[in-house]
Parts: C-alpha cells; structure tokens; sequence
C-alpha cells in the first residue's frame, strides 16, 4: 500500500467519517454533498493551525487531532449552530502511521463528542499544518452574529478565562507545576470543550457573541466594532480558575483572562430580562460588564477607574 | 494598519467577497451562512496548494490567485454543481502588500469567471501553502458521482488532454519554446478553465464523472473502482493539442495525455444514446474509449494490443 493509499484509509475507516445525518455524500468522490434541512442556514467557518505556530512541533497527534477539531467547531458553537459536518486538510512532511492512528483518534474523539462527521479533504506533502473547515446548520435568520448589541445588555462569558494561556509555558516546557496545577490548565490548553449546548441555548437571546480565541479584550473589541457600541469590563468579575490564580498569583492571572488567547469560551452579551431564566436552566454565565454607547472596550477595576491595558490580544502577523 | 489587519482589508474589499446569490452572511463573524435553495444538495470540496510542491516558488501571485481556485472549482464542475462560495486559507511567511494585491486580482479574476464568492478562511504565519474548500449546490440526487459507470456506456473526455504536464518543464525554466508552444501550454497550466457550463449539462446524462487532476490514467481507475467495472483508453483517440505535440513529439505527448496531471477537464462515462444530442448543442466532447465488465483500466493501441503503461499518476506521497 503507497502512502496515500494508507493516509485515504485511515481517514475513511475512521468511525467519524461513517454515515452522520445531513451526510448525502462522504469521503471520497469530487465533493461531498450535505442536505440541509427547509428552514435552515449552513453556517461555515475555516480555521488553519501551523506546526510551530499554533502548536509545539513535535507534539502528541492525539492531542493534536482532538484540539484542532475543537478550535474549529468552537465556531460554529458562537453562530449557535448545530455541528453537521468538516473537512480535513492535512499537509504532512512525512507519512508515519502511527502518528496518522493516533492523530485519527484524537480527531474521532473530538468528533464523537461534538456529533460531526468527516466528510473529505486533501493530503499533501509540505510542511506540517491543518485547515479544518466545518459546517453547521441553524435555523434561517436565527444565528448568533457579532452585530447585535445593544446599550444596557449585560457582557457574559461562559466559562473561566486565562487557562490557555496559562497552560503555554507548561506546553512550551518552560515551566512545571504541581499535577493538582497542570492538569486543569493542560487540559483547557488541549482538549477546549466547544460550547456548541451553550450557544444553541443563546439563540433568541443573545444580541452577539463570539468565541474567545485571541483574548477577551481584542474579541471583545470585535463585538463593539461589528455592532458600533463600547464594552465594559469589571476587572474583579472575570471568572479565574484556582489552578490558574495559584500558578501565576492575582495580577497576572487577571491580565491572562483579559489577554490570553486560545480559551474557546464563548462572550457574549445580553439583553438583563434573558439572565435569570439562562441561569434558572444551569447555564455557567458569569456576567462581567456591560454594553454601553461609544466604541472600543474598557476594563474596569473595583472602584471603576479605567485600566484598560495597552495590547490587547495575539496576532499572528 | 498591522500586517492583519491589512490582510483582512485586501480580502473583505475583493469584488469576489461582494453579495452573491445564497451568501447570507460574508466575511468577518465567526461563521459565513449559505442558504441553500430547497431541493438542492451542497457540493463541498477542498484543495490544498504547497509551495514547491504543487507550484513553484517563488511565482506570479496573480496566476497563483487564479490557479487555485480554478483547481478547486473544478471539482464542483465535475459534480455537475452550480458554484456559490469559497473559503481560503492562507498560511504566508511574510506579509507583502503587493504581493496580496496581486493574489486577490488574480483570485478575483477566476471568481469573477466562475461565479463564485469569497466568504471566509484564515490567515496565519507559516510556510506558504494555501487551502481552498468550494461551495456548489447541486438538484437533490443529481450530482455526477464516480460510482455510476455501466458496461456499454462510452469513455468521454472534455478537451485537450496533457497540456499542463507538458508545460511544467517551462513553469520550472527546465525548457524553451517559441512563443506559439510555450504561450498555450503555459495558459492551460496557469489558467486551468474549469468546466463549469458541461458538468451542469451532463447532469441526468453522464452515469459517472471527475475532473482529471491526477492524470488520465490514475482518474479513470478512481471511475472503475467506484463503478466496479473496466474503463478501455483507445491510445490514438487521445486529443491531444498541436502545441503539445510540436513541444514533446507523438509518443511523449501521448503519455503525458495518459499519465500527465493538472488538466482539470472532466473525464465522464455516458450511454452512447447521449452523444448525439450533446454534440449537437455543441459541447467538446472526445470519445476516447469504453467502458466493460471487469476491473482497473487498460489502454489499447490501433490494433487493439494492450500497451496499458506500468504507473498511473503522480502521487503526492
């Protein structure tokens, strides 16, 4: 069997890429082919990770199977979307099946726990980097846009901010930890859990969200643009983690929940009326500010001073 | 302006990122949304292109832009699919305004050809390589597949057949030719034109179809695996281009027709009761052999001797 012909099977053996509702067509002919149902909106979103970039290289392929599904499908949980499907580039500088079994399984997991199938893609040889491209459906006029935001919603999270970042100088080997420390942080850093339940649950009533990917403060900033309003954020009710405050002390704990990339958490603000029902239901909102007229966002400590820092989130460029 | 936000503006300014039929929603939010008209499938393909690899580099950033998203809209042209949208991923090592100026003309100039609109992707840090995933709708249960090929229908290909293979020796500067050969075979290479218009007139006609990026050889055994039956390539039915021939002399030329990739023209099995109404209207179509029981492919000369060569195509690994 060529090394092609190993990458093709691995792929198309993988539980992940069998069957799937909306699945008309899988791995294997020019394209797939998707039913979406009457009613409903394909929602879309491609996300590329570059080995020594968006990732230690060598890393564990498991790990990194599991973490690029996640980062992708992320999306599709802050357009309120419903998972259907994606598609895998994969650009290898060599063929070690060992490594692609591995990688299969982390993605299979991913995959299993986010209900996605894998429905085609491409293998070339290069250096090694992902494009993960995945697809969901919501219904027509209902996804959760950056635009929505208005005057006197609340600004939410939906989950505890920093750890990835955190996590990176564990990942890069530059620092250890104690295991009760390292555990929680590596596992946010490598298995972020989309918050797909989180972000249907938000449809109808969240005015915007997103998903925190290059840091509260430059995502945010998003959101303000997109919908031509100012976010407020109350320094003292960012939602840090033990681990987290213990590994790095309280200032830089909050300047990583502020800045930190990589959380896939959504943000999201709405309307004060939609809160106590949300919380009523056991969704993990935390509110930590709020929407008010202006541009740009501002950080706030507890005596409502303004400390916003300077930079305000990884780029990549 | 940061070198991202840059990147972001030569992109979200592209005519080609502009409305289009079914886009509800374009770059900038965390998802794109299609609508997809009821009774219709989603054809999605994606294509990944790695300096060095499947171009040379460095090249003219205006044929690249072309080039890449004629190669992957020419899988929805081999589903007989209607093209909506794209999303690109760049991965760049450094950050060059002209550079992207001239990639998203280029870009540009094939959507505009296609029909076809730019509604997300991601940009990193890395080396350079580029993944394109297409968006086509296709009548629910239409689509061309490979799997559909029967015992008596005819072999058919829609055009000239090698003329990319033969003109990698001048893209790689290995080789001269006066301008009336290197000018034709440098056009199919760098402006591969995706047949769009025959794949969607094909439809309820071809029982089997794919665009030939592998090589003729290679592509019609993905035809006869899929359908389970014998593809038989008569050797001088070939069509194969003056220029082509002049460049390499009859024997090479004809095994770049066979084994040579990049052609991007569709390959497709048909009942002989088609042909003469297709004809009729006009369409280039090549009988170039036919289809049996049994398996693989073979290739046959004037006298019907098989002269099937041992290697099919190129293999990325």
């Amino acid at each position: 069997m060529g090394e092609f012909e190993l990458i093709r099977t691995v792929f198309a053996a993988a539980p992940c890429a069998q069957g799937g509702e909306g699945v008309a067509l899988g791995i294997g002919d020019d394209c797939a082919l998707l039913d979406v149902p009457f009613g409903e909106q394909l929602a879309i979103s491609t996300d590329t990770l570059v080995a020594g970039v968006h990732f230690a290289d060598p890393c564990d392929p498991f790990l990194l199977g599991q973490r690029s599904l996640a980062v992708a499908a992320s999306d599709l949980a802050a357009m309120g979307a419903t998972p259907l499907a994606f598609t895998l580039a994969l650009t290898l500088p060599t063929v070690e099946a060992d490594w692609l079994q591995a990688f299969a399984r982390g993605l299979n997991h991913m995959a299993q726990r986010c209900n996605v199938r894998l429905i085609g893609g491409d293998t070339t040889r290069g250096p090694l980097c992902l494009t993960l491209t995945v697809f969901g459906r919501v219904p027509t006029g209902h996804a959760l846009t950056r635009s929505g935001a208005r005057p006197g919603d609340l600004l939410c999270v939906g989950g505890e901010l920093g750890n990835a970042a955190g996590a990176l100088p564990l990942v890069l080997g530059q620092r250890n930890a104690e295991s009760f420390i390292a555990e929680p942080l590596l596992a946010h850093y490598w298995s972020p859990q989309p918050q797909l339940a989180l972000g249907q649950a938000l449809r109808g009533k969240a005015t915007s969200a997103l998903d925190i990917s290059d840091g509260l403060l430059a995502d945010c900033g998003h959101i303000a643009q997109a919908s031509r309003v100012r976010l407020l954020i109350e320094n003292e009710r960012l939602p840090i983690s033990v681990a987290l405050q213990e590994f790095l002390g309280d200032a830089p704990a909050q300047l990583a929940a502020l800045s930190g990339g990589d959380d896939y958490v959504l943000a999201f603000t709405l309307p004060p009326v939609e809160l106590p029902t949300l919380l009523g239901d056991g969704w993990p909102i935390h509110v930590i500010g709020c929407v008010v007229e202006g541009q740009g966002v501002g950080v706030l400590d507890a005596q409502g001073q303004d400390i916003t820092p300077a930079t305000h989130g990884y780029q990549h460029f």
